[in-house]
């Protein structure tokens, strides 16, 4: 089947704003056997209407993305209606689910926000558990006269479409294709290996299963190993996989990293803190997006002035003078620090030097020392990652959390 | 003139790479009046034909990006050609920058490489630091039979498009755009204000201004307001858009509040540091994102649990037994523990039920006090956000950041 997305919103054609749709359905419909076959991008507004009626016939299934909010801009509604020669009625039962949105954040309910409560007859209504406009599925040929694919119209936020996605669409598309030959998929997250070196490790094992179709996919500090293919093959290639990466794989479910040691720590009644310089909280934000985090999190100390690190951690201020602040001792004496005043079992520390300023010939920017204590003797490690300050923070993260991973016992499948 | 975008790669359809061309495009072509009216993405091989033909007479200007390269997958060049009616010819200037380029990498001159060489007869070459793919240009109408737009071919790389772009592309094109009249663009970024009350008080009067066009772009507890056209135009709109929402407007750079606020806080050379309980580091993370953050912040501490909150920031175990973590005294005693233990001028403090669990009839999940202390009397803001846990850290986050603002001194243009 093939299929189209559609992106609307003037903001991605001005580049204020990345297009993360494409990748977030195209990796969601994978699966499913389904592959993106075009994208589209257009502004707000009547270059919707030409953007729709142009592809109408150019697939079986498109995604089209924005356009259904309260602004006069939002147009993708009505403009679905009319060229599917459908009227637009008043749904109840979503005029009174936005009226009660509103209301619990005392907002006054205006003309412009209950137009999303307006569904073209016949269409799905997809509830939106994170915003005010639902998303709508009109099925193929929803109007017998005029002959239309099956059409997704899902709201621009990120936040709103994702959760929607995977709680309303993906039940739609597995009734969509289930006549199609099911293809499975396993997933192997990595960490601590490079993606080249993961390919080095099973590409060409892998690829001698004829029928079995292989995706690498780098991120931060972490590598996506994706097996699509009958089942009989998949079980041929896990096998493969385990064998040559299993004490790499930390989640065979999408999980990331923070989750699954949430999880570990939880399960051993185990609690956690941590020491940030360089990485300067992000260590802890990622920890406490996770549900349930404050079962095993206590404390964390971003200690970006040296008088931070002596006064919340106890760090020696000898010490930072005589090894500075970026030094494997010092690391070592945050984490130690973060230990003893929350009373966690394990702690972490980050020191080093993002950038742009602040490298010396020893200890250029992108020179970072992660470090873990509890649970025996505290390990240091020395990392050097010379990019941009984001991803310094993000790959430093990364490698800190995989040395409480290593030491909490590695594998979980 | 009318922009088009054709970005080709399977590895975007996929879900593998995030297209960063079009946002990068828009915002360099973006100064020179020029805007992207349409992307379109395809992957790789025969569906980039079928994308160029069909939208040859739907541009003047096309952007295509990728399929230069020496893989059977690369035609692109073979394609516009074609389509053109052009010979392909080995262009020796190229030829030699290539060998010479493989030489020093100790690469072997295959002859697929060496198709990189070949161009479309009378294509302008765009030379490539940074890659052995160089783009083409060709000029509209380049062969007088066929009615072309003007086509740039650029690398799919971004860290050998992005340079060439700046280098190369950028003179074509004002070259190009010299006769056509400019049009100009402001943008504000709005924090404190939904989407739907900025459109109520000013829509209706930026509407009545004829020949201006405007949109409205939603982001985590902020707002983009942009206009675009004629000069005199904009600054007639500009006043409109003061005189209702100046206090609220945080920056007409395209910059984000944290940027804001250590630059104006390094300014007045005054520290910050922050309490977290509920944004859980990210407000720390914020701010460390910012290069210079150093400069301005001192410690972030993240107590999550009661006792850290004592522990570290010295707020009294009896005030949390009293009115609970989450309440109005404890925030407002975690900021001013923060500015005590790291003597910042500035702190700010943050405690909230993030859910899923942990909320009660009397502070359901999404209920949050942020507060401020230093340059005045200790404020406490009361907030309700129930939404998802991240949606609630970054809203509970950017209503801290907006307090700080204010005591700060508000607009800044």
């Amino acid at each position: 089947m093939r299929v189209l997305v559609i992106n609307t919103g003037t903001e991605l054609l001005l580049g204020d704003v990345i297009n993360t749709h494409l990748g977030f359905i195209a990796r969601e419909i994978f699966p499913l056997g389904l592959r993106v076959d075009r994208q589209l991008a257009v502004p707000d507004g009547l270059a919707i209407r030409d953007a729709l009626s142009e592809n109408l016939q150019a697939a079986e299934i498109i995604f089209l993305t924005g356009g259904l909010g309260p602004t006069t801009d939002d147009i993708t509604r009505e403009i679905t209606a009319e060229l599917f020669g459908l009227d637009l009625v008043l749904d109840p039962g979503l005029q009174q689910t936005i009226s009660e949105r509103l209301r619990t954040r005392a907002i006054r309910l205006t003309d412009r926000i209950l137009r999303q409560a307006m569904v073209p007859r016949g269409a799905e209504v997809l509830p939106n558990d994170n915003g005010s406009a639902p998303g709508l599925y009109l099925t193929a040929g929803l109007n017998p006269r005029i002959p239309t694919p099956h059409l997704f119209l899902l709201p621009g936020p990120p936040r709103e479409l994702q959760p929607m996605f995977v709680q309303s669409v993906l039940p739609i598309l597995r009734r969509i294709v289930r006549e199609h030959e099911l293809i499975a998929c396993r997933s192997y997250r990595i960490v601590g290996m490079g993606e080249s070196y993961v390919e080095e490790a099973v590409g060409a094992q892998l690829l001698a299963i004829s029928g079995l179709e292989l995706g690498y996919c780098a991120r931060m500090g972490e590598v996506d190993l994706r097996l699509l293919g009958p089942s009989a093959l998949l079980e041929q290639a896990d096998a493969i996989v385990r064998a040559k990466l299993a004490s790499f794989i930390f989640s065979t479910e999408r999980e990331n990293l923070e989750t699954v040691l949430v999880r570990q720590l939880a399960a051993r009644q185990a609690t956690l803190a941590v020491a940030e310089s360089c990485t300067g909280g992000f260590l802890a934000h990622r920890l406490t997006n996770v549900p349930g985090a404050s079962e095993v999190f206590l404390a964390g100390y971003v200690t970006y002035s040296n008088e931070a690190k002596s006064a919340a951690l106890g760090v020696p201020a000898s010490l930072i003078e005589k090894f500075g602040a970026v030094s494997e001792s010092v690391a070592g004496a945050m984490a130690e620090g973060a230990r003893e005043k929350s009373g966690a079992d394990f702690s972490l520390g980050t020191t080093g030097i993002a950038g742009p300023g602040g490298g010396t010939p020893q200890k250029p920017v992108g020179t970072a020392f992660v470090a873990l204590a509890g649970g025996g003797e505290t390990l240091v490690r020395q990392l050097f990652f010379p990019t941009d300050r984001e991803t310094f923070k993000q790959l430093v993260a990364q490698l800190a959390l995989n040395l409480l991973r290593q030491r909490l016992g590695g594998v979980e499948n």
